[in-house]
């Protein structure tokens, strides 16, 4: 046999498979999976052994009987183990624990400079992972991986941050090894607005196969669902929409400017400096927002060119990608519906009309807690993946 | 069982998973097939035999013998079915007959404009598919399939050109009702560049994930495979490059004018009429191809500048997809190597380095021919589907 045929796996896998049938939460008899894999009584009934002696399926009560002894069902168990789900941005971080079903058990949520260095700051936040641990109800349960979203490009692969603009110190800093010197599980690390996507999908668009999130906040990024797949691309820089060139509209107060990045217009330091240059007291993000929330003039228009900067972008996006929701969200895009306006404004009128017929732009109907819940998903999909589950099986059976 | 459990099918169904191993190509006996699924060796054997039945899969002499009897071995039978694959350009068709396995065995191309209307062209393409098919190598064999690639946006689903703006009369045209009048087999209907694109990535690009092709011809398209997979979107226009407003760049040629689709700038067309504005004579794509041919500078310095706006989209697409091959093909991008510098240029300067140090920029290698092979491989993978399979195996089984 070829090295190929090998990766299929041997006679021993398969219980990984029976158990994707289990994901969505139903419980079934022996027989219910004899009928939906058409596998073999006796395979199925070795592979649900297996599977409940690793933890990963429990007894769930019993079927109706239809005469003689009731048969019993079993379940996925989301108990079987805990992921820890990290949210770091450029000023906050959120540490959470969850089950394997994506259910949030625990979280804490605080300031946070990322510029004070990867030691300073995955320091605090597996502290912190331990502390959420250290509960009466959890202590039993064991991790099985680590989520960590951070703010700036990933190469996935190695989970090492990239030239990340707004994170200095952490260029190609190795995190999973960091933290496995801690916690010795799978530590998978990706964009901030990878881990968005993904949560926000979960929470709010599980039907949706293109989905666009777009993060404004102090920076710009988009996370790109695309045919049901996160597409982090070859590389993993997939959603780099802060570097995209934006063509200047003739209708902008822009006209005669030239072309610049999107990050370098939209963003929330961008849209401050724009208000300093006007005389406005705005520094930070922050400020745009507390400026737009007190009702300034100034900063509402800022905010809907905002908008109107980011929708010249998505226009492109929704002609190359054709997406049926677009989630903005970050904190500029909370402040209002001003941003989300003037965004609808721009792409409604460019986009060819086949593809905005059945388009929505809303803002993050999941809000800011999409971002752990999206890295507790990334962990649990990867940790519950067929090849996974088998090694794990494996593994309980020696 | 709910409704989602019945889809899994009943225990009639896994021939299709089973002939999944096989369309590598390589032949096996019924004892590999046991070890690679893990199924029940009486499950393998009935399915080896539906499959058999069916034509799908043929003996394929003996394995080695480890004493007694050798076993015999099976294999994927290509010549199970014929797949009718047709493109149609703006001024000319490719219509071919391939087998399963995507090898073109005859085809006819010749011009036609596409302007003519569905019902003209699609009859003479009919008519010449019958021609293709009479042969006496071919008479014995079913067609299992027809695909076709069309110049403009087609909503997959449904097989019909939606908006089309250089195909008058096809606006909503139901191609596979017709075509079925004729040949009573399923019709998969696709803009022409993501047929290109699954051709291109079959013939040259086998291991790449991440693949753009663009088309810069009469018009321009992009076909887009993202994760493995050809990305329509939610509507199936995903891939609209022609519509992207291009930012103008400082140092253009055309720095004072305003943004404009770039389509407008740098399509066969759209070159034609700069030209025509410097007094050359050229009305069509194919006149500016010659024009190049010939060594004249202003059609040579024309076509880079077309490569510097295509340029200034890709640098997006590469900025948003992370791809690590980008195709280009069509008339005008095969007429030298002066689009391609263009790209070039722009794209390696505009793009951030984590996306461009593994990316390749290439014209395409295989040229005219993967319209018809794409077109070949999209219908015989849906034909070849487990699904499909397991429907062809019950239907040979009645």
């Amino acid at each position: 046999m070829s090295d190929a045929d090998r990766s299929f796996g041997g006679a021993s896998t398969g219980a990984g498979e029976i158990f994707q049938l289990l994901l969505d939460g139903h419980a079934r008899t022996k027989a219910d999976l004899v009928h939906l894999t058409g596998l073999a009584r006796s395979t199925v009934s070795s592979r649900v052994d297996a599977l409940l002696a690793s933890g990963l399926v429990i007894p769930a009560g019993e079927a109706a009987s239809t005469g003689g002894r009731p048969p019993s069902r079993v379940a996925f168990n989301p108990r079987a183990g805990l992921v820890l789900a990290v949210d770091l941005g450029a000023s906050h971080a959120t540490v959470a624990v969850s089950d394997l079903g994506g259910r949030i058990l625990a979280s804490i949520t605080h300031a946070l400079d990322i510029a004070s260095g990867p030691v300073a700051v995955l320091d605090r936040v597996v502290a912190e992972g331990r502390t959420l641990l250290d509960d009466a109800t959890l202590r039993a349960i064991p991790i099985v991986g680590v989520g960590i979203g951070v703010p700036g490009p990933v190469e996935h692969s190695s989970g090492r941050p990239y030239n990340p603009p707004i994170m200095p110190g952490w260029d190609r800093f190795d995190i999973p090894a960091y933290v496995q010197q801690t916690f010795d599980v799978p530590v998978l690390v990706d964009n901030d607005v990878n881990v968005l996507a993904l949560g926000e999908q979960t929470a709010s668009f599980p039907e949706t196969t293109d989905l666009i999130f777009v993060k404004v906040a102090t920076g710009i990024g988009a996370g790109i669902i695309a045919g049901g797949t996160l597409q982090r691309g070859a590389q993993g820089s997939a959603g780099d929409m802060g570097h995209v060139r934006v063509p200047h509209s003739p209708d902008s107060p822009r006209a005669n400017d030239e072309d610049r990045d999107l990050e370098d217009l939209a963003s929330g330091s961008a849209i401050a400096a724009t208000l300093r240059a006007q005389g406005a007291d705005a520094e930070t993000s922050n400020d745009v927002v507390e400026l737009v929330r007190s009702g300034n003039p100034a900063a509402i228009e800022a905010l809907r060119q905002a908008g109107r900067d980011v929708g010249e972008v998505l226009a492109t996006v929704v002609n190359l990608l054709n997406p049926s929701v677009i989630v903005l969200g970050g904190s500029i895009a909370r402040a209002g519906e001003h941003l989300l306006a003037g965004v609808r404004e721009v792409v409604y009128r460019r986009s060819i009309p086949l593809a905005t017929q059945h388009l929505a732009i809303v803002q993050s109907p999941t809000g800011e807690r999409a971002a752990v819940l999206g890295a507790a998903v990334l962990v649990a999909r990867e940790v519950l993946s067929p090849a996974n589950v088998d090694a794990r099986v494996a593994a309980a059976a020696r």
